[in-house]
């Protein structure tokens, strides 16, 4: 029997080991998708306590507390700090198999130094030892963050986001990490919410363009890019149901774009041809401008609607939907390569079922660009656990070049949440490890080496093209 | 080399012997989902020979033969008994991964004492040794079920049964199991049937209520329900082809059901809207009753036209169908659970496929009500195999709380079948037990054990509140 | 730690062992699908070296050179062919976990006796070892089929093909393998595409049959498929992108074929009820002529259209599709079971999401006419790997009868691809193995080897019904 998640937590083998500590662990972390404040970064919060810390935003752990018959009022209501965090301990310490078991203790190693399991009865003691250390005030936001050896941070930005603190952290010769905007045009795309008509006028006024129509709102975003560019965007993102191809004339997408900006409400049809045409116009723009596009589909949002009502959007309410037509995808994205302005793009499904879909839809857009120029992105939400990661990886070994992978990110909210990275690397190691044992890859120290530092951190830095802070 | 099928078949970790040899195994059985027949168990039935228990209505055994190339005189033609056994050690014996070959030597070992492995060659040793016991009385239906440690007998009932034999079983204080009926309503769903209108007669003469309308529809139903609550129902059932979301007026409703009533031929359209209406408002009445709500769907029946016409319906001609729209799925939770009355519900496809996409549906409509409201149900009919379980309980425990799970059923309709929750129960434990010896979890035999005999009992008996027979 | 790739590569228990070695390894192969060309065995070529016969071809090595941002000139450009090698062996150096390694590696082993591993160190001595070997007169096309117990290769032809290679081949007393042609009318039944009326023109001439009608259609079909059945043609195949349902009257089918036959521009309806009519009258003469069919679908075409106006189709720019409806494919094989004229017949899909639906569908049509009459195909294409054929042999072995399966083919259009047989054998002893050593199946060898060699030869032997050449 292995030991409870020591130094060599699932690295089941003497290569994994190997590859873990001598190539992967020591690899600076690029992560280049996350959900970070940059404001939090820059005012270097505070935390009083690990209730605060870990459960004042998480929707994961809010979800699991659900699952196991939890009261809201020990989740998100009034019940105090360490009230909640008793329920917390209830429910993780019988999560077996739950990688919110994994994280936390990771976590509580790494932060804390505490290595025990996380119960009930520990539950004081846990307590007592983390708040202890969160006094210091190198448990800051900051401190968190460069305790994990974290070279790059990507956040996720509205057009119209000021980039404000982008700008003092750029500025701050204190701070040795580079912290970038990534672009998150969502709120422009979609069409069909009630919000977007004042999303579109707060628009018109940052970009100073007045936008009345779809050739307009191009130009205005446009603006938008080259401010996110000077400020070091790579990277875009889009939240979508699915991957849309409905190709309509431009006057068709104009019509859409003046009925809807009237009040009017549009058809499904309309919707779709809407979406196409905008995201396929960007693009466009992210080619010229070199950023990469990462699309994450598969997703039914807000499905409870008393929760939606009292807690809105990224509480813990989403699912996984299984309307991802393989067909739209790849033609969206061979009408852009047709066009001459297929970006480098990461595809991400929220559905498992689609791994193998999506690395065949990748290999038909490879071009010499980049290593993997379309990248199956890393397991992603629902999917970031050992089986998830083990699948995806597995899938894109099968169906393309692992070899070529850029690797983790951490989707997160939380300043805790930088050893998901860790976890990815051991799974990584395991799974190598495992092939290697097996016979199927030789036990070449130098080539295997190679392959974990850049999908640890060597392929993320080439294929986003970052400019790093210097110092 | 392990031994074949000796006591700790499939336990392949020290930990998960312990488990299930401390834990699991003397849990008592909760069969809340199966198709037994009450008046057989009342009867007390007796059976000649193996065939007769085993072959003569498992369309399981059926389907296997014929993909072996089987006559169906052997299967379910005029061979003579001995005839048709032969036929099946011969593709049994050779069976090799099937769950088949797994369930059937549980069966022999459990019941009849029989540790070899059934071949061709040992299949006249067989018949003969276990045809001398079934002359024993006590292997009778009730002796069968009371020697499997079964405490709860959920049958599935038809709103216009009568009940008899559940009323009997209930007042024979000579048996000690509690059998209880579950309501499965699925004739009076299924509006595009020819035999639909004759079915509401015949709702309408036991109900007392003169169904000609949606709403006396639903009054007459309310009618039986309250009938079955007085006999101890808890559960509900519906096989759906999916879980359908569209809404339309009471009008609408009324006017479709009018329509059909008068021999009308529904669109597709029109039928999805009676089925929403319908099933919404059982599920209020399910919430009012405190009842728990089984939706099972992904299934595509009497798909053979040929043998469906000789020999109905549930006879080993249905498949897996991959129409499971997540999209309505949620929506008709969300629904439910806006109108304040979504009841604990159980979600079962027959799509391997899904099983990622209903645990994260699941996790959008919990709540304190229960532990795990909605639940992810047990790997179902095709999936009810090594492999299917074993996706199951990992999807579970990934994506939810697998230590609230209500575990196993046997949805047979065979009086040998309760090895099944065996097999299921060491599946269970070599799949915690691998968790823990590859450091996954803490070595806590308290915690394991307390998880384990919850998922095999405690948690089905608080999850469905049953009352149980006192003697 | 087991040695790379040795005589014991995937065989992980003595029971693999021993069932590869001395039961799996020599039975012949039985190749009933493949792209071999018969001009090209007729003319017994040889090649100058090793990236004529590896690389020349090959788009699945091509695909991955793409992923890893090699370029075109040294794929499929002007770069020498030793340039070409270079950049293939940088690539597969690096490729782990990727089925091209280990098709490469045991490529090297069988035919030219190099043990090493490919890399870019390796890169020259492979290219000296094997290009010396290739001059060998031995090493031509018929060398490398003789030197890989081939006992018969069904090639694939259209329907208008002279047959003229396989009637030479089957003349010539000097080669002892069976070349077969098999029927493949995508061509006539892909009415949707622009070269259809000009294909039907040229059928009408070879068949002597002026095709005006579908009636004619239908004669001048029956023909030519009189021909292919005197030329030993024992299997029809099809390129479907899913299995249609759209029964239509005898006139609307005649109307839809005379509208396009005269320039019209169908809509999908009617290329569904015109491809579904074709469909279900070529089974109703596969069942006459005692013909198997392989239905093969799931893929999406030539996503690339920059790629695809250059280099044409099959060159590496397909992909997986997610549409494949159980409800249609049902459909289809009941209608034609109604019909009475239900072939043999075997469902390839290339989503590994359909692995468990496929296995049902085949089980509801199955008889006394073939054992598993209704096949689920070999793991095809992109799944045609490790994990893929791992699943599929699980999926078969968990919902149909494994011991009845025809086991493997190559698909393939080298001369050099007959190890993936071996590397099937490999994985399906291996999986057996494992079954075995874990107690779930008794340690009985002359049962197991049975089955293996049933799956590794016997049964397609059986299924297919060949005609073998008599030397």
């Amino acid at each position: 029997m292995k030991a409870f998640m020591d130094e060599n937590f699932l690295l089941s083998t003497e290569t994994a080991q190997k590859l873990f500590h001598n190539y992967a662990k020591d690899c600076p972390i690029i992560d280049y998708h996350c959900h970070l404040s940059p404001k939090e970064i820059w005012e270097d919060v505070h935390f009083e306590n690990l209730t605060q810390v870990w459960l004042g935003g998480d929707h994961y752990k809010w979800r699991l507390m659900r699952c196991a018959g939890v009261d809201e009022k020990y989740i998100t209501g009034n019940a105090t700090d360490f009230e909640k965090f008793q329920a917390w301990c209830r429910v993780l310490g019988k999560a077996i198999g739950n990688p919110l078991y994994h994280w936390s203790h990771l976590e509580l190693q790494r932060f804390f130094g505490w290595n025990g399991a996380l119960s009930e009865k520990t539950c004081e003691e846990v307590w007592n030892h983390v708040n202890a250390k969160l006094q210091d005030p190198s448990f800051s936001a900051r401190g968190l963050i460069e305790r994990s050896n974290v070279a790059i941070v990507c956040t996720t930005d509205d057009p119209v986001d000021s980039l404000e603190y982008h700008e003092k952290l750029a500025a701050d010769k204190s701070f040795s990490v580079t912290v970038l905007p990534a672009w998150r045009p969502d709120k422009a795309t979609n069409i069909e919410k009630d919000t977007w008509a004042d999303y579109i006028a707060q628009l018109s006024k940052v970009s100073g363009v007045e936008v009345t129509s779809f050739d307009a709102l191009k130009k205005a975003i446009s603006v938008r890019m080259d401010f996110f560019a000077a400020h070091g965007c790579r990277l875009s993102d889009h939240g979508l149901n699915y991957v849309v191809y409905a190709p309509a004339s431009d006057e068709e997408v104009e019509a859409i774009f003046v009925k809807r900006l009237a009040g009017g409400k549009l058809t499904d049809e309309e919707v779709a041809k809407f979406k196409f045409a905008f995201l396929f116009f960007l693009c466009g723009e992210y080619t010229v401008r070199d950023w990469t596009s990462q699309l994450h589909y598969g997703c039914r949002r807000d499905n409870n609607l008393t929760m939606f009502a009292k807690m809105g959007p990224d509480t813990g309410f989403d699912c996984i939907n299984n309307y991802t037509p393989a067909d739209q995808t790849a033609a969206f994205l061979g009408a852009c390569e047709r066009a001459g302005h297929l970006p480098r793009t990461i595809l991400y499904s929220l559905n498992p079922a689609d791994n193998e879909m999506i690395d065949t839809i990748c290999g038909c857009f490879q071009s010499s660009e980049a290593v993997s120029k379309i990248q199956h992105g890393s397991a992603w939400w629902f999917n970031d656990h050992f089986q998830g990661m083990t699948d995806q990886l597995t899938s894109l070994a099968n169906l393309g070049y692992l070899a070529g992978f850029v690797g983790m990110l951490t989707d997160s909210r939380s300043f805790l949440s930088y050893p998901r990275h860790e976890y990815f690397r051991r799974i990584l190691c395991r799974l190598l490890g495992e092939w290697v044992e097996d016979g199927r890859y030789p036990d070449d120290e130098a080539l295997l080496g190679e392959i974990v530092r850049d999908i640890c951190c060597g392929n993320a830095r080439r294929y986003f093209r970052f400019e790093e802070k210097k110092i």
